[in-house]
């Protein structure tokens, strides 16, 4: 149960940093860099407690606003000293698919006891968090870059409902579907992976069209 | 009570095809497609399902995933036979519009009782799924378009509610609600139907107001 | 307590006067003004209730459906008569704003008895109808603007919340909260007021990135 919760609180902290280096690449406030944190850290468990019908985790146990305060001013005082700034947030926002995609699904089986639920509940909340700081932050988005994106959390959470399925104690199918979906998604950023994508052509904008 | 089912499952269907075909405007892969697919197709219904206080459609029966998935494939191997597919894609999301304000006033009327609150969610719920496909996907929001869209749904959300309170039977009602919203959309998009707009004068960028 | 009810009306009614102020700036038609408004107006609300497990205010009692639809009418036929619509929209929203981090600190409190969990609800309720009015209207987001504006939401709770703490009548804490709040954001209007910005550089687009 104890690596369960480790994810738990991992996935929460490095989201909250990517919020917080997306604010420091609008130059925002410390209170900024805070609310981004936050928001990025909390949204995507938020929507999985809300669709699951549990109470919202951060209500019960407010340690995890702690966690994004924490990672807010770490970042707040430290993101100078970065090269990349974007680089980073792109390598958190990895790990913390990772951890999420795998907490979403362990969450999800043990309140739904369906493996489609299950799954879809890891994908949707991993992908939730990094969602919403993009819109909010008017960053591009993770989820129309090139490279495999989604997959990695598709990877993780099917690679978890799977080895609990057969029988895989939870500490280790649950470190198995963390590396299996950060090995993905950590490809995909390392040498570029896609899938054989839809290529016909782009869309036209709306006034192209006759 | 089965043609209300259909309605429910036709709606979840034609937005998760709008869905994937947003995706194929942005060459997404496979994935990317059911992603947005999924989350166009139960995004309305998830949101009217949390308003309302009772579990959420497609945790309680996963069909709708696998109705969402199997829109994204069939949309992903035939898009490129399409001449236009963001017409399409408007006119599939207009099909969904109109089964989806009938549905949320159906199921909005069923646990409130409140004629208002019954028409409030006919009509987020029917927009719902739009303006998250047209957020994530990064489209050109099919709120903002010059053609009357937002009183379609209205207009299928009111004519279910009176219809129904003057104890015409469901299904009559829920058919002649669903072709009146289809009406007012679709002549919208075949003809430009607009109402009267504010036309005083466009928004200026903060930077330009004195 | 009637105090608290009519500060949840008043955040409300000028959340969705700011919602019609956007839609005017995007020339919708009078259905427009009223979505955006509803929305605008009941985002907060909505997404507070949700995460505290109770039930949606708005579907409890539709008077506040019906204070949406009159803000959104009154700005649809005097909208003209205003030499700057945006600048309206930024006072209302600082109005909003002062009210909302309020009422969702009370609501917060009252609900989870956590303070920190108050001052989040407070917060986030209190920002997420703009961010929504903003991200639907493709408006430029007040959350990135240079001025103080998170700053004041968080002040106006944490003063609701530690006036209450150390057992100040509830009218006078929330007054006083209110007044705390609308000082900070309305002097950041007036006089420009930021705090210490991250400064180092702003972001790269992904493509600059080496």
């Amino acid at each position: 149960m104890d690596a369960i919760v480790l994810l738990d609180y991992a996935g929460v902290a490095v989201f909250a940093a990517t919020g917080a280096l997306a604010a420091s690449r609008k130059q925002l406030d410390l209170i900024g860099f805070i609310f981004l944190a936050a928001v990025t850290g909390i949204g995507g468990g938020t929507l999985r407690d809300l669709i699951l019908g549990v109470p919202v985790f951060w209500v019960i146990q407010h340690l995890y606003i702690l966690v994004c305060v924490t990672a807010a001013i770490a970042v707040f005082f430290t993101a100078h000293l970065l090269e990349s700034r974007y680089k980073l947030l792109l390598w958190l926002d990895a790990i913390g698919l990772a951890a999420y995609c795998v907490f979403g699904a362990y969450k999800g089986l043990l309140f739904t006891g369906s493996p489609v639920v299950a799954v879809v509940m890891g994908v949707l909340t991993a992908t939730f968090g990094g969602i919403l700081r993009d819109v909010l932050a008017e960053e591009p988005s993770v989820l129309l870059r090139p490279e495999i994106y989604v997959t990695a959390a598709l990877t993780g959470a099917v690679v978890y409902v799977l080895l609990t399925v057969f029988g895989v104690p939870l500490f280790v199918a649950a470190l198995l579907a963390f590396l299996a979906s950060f090995a993905v998604r950590g490809g995909a950023l390392a040498f570029g992976w896609t899938f054989p994508r839809y290529r016909s052509r782009p869309g036209r904008a709306p006034e192209d069209i006759p």
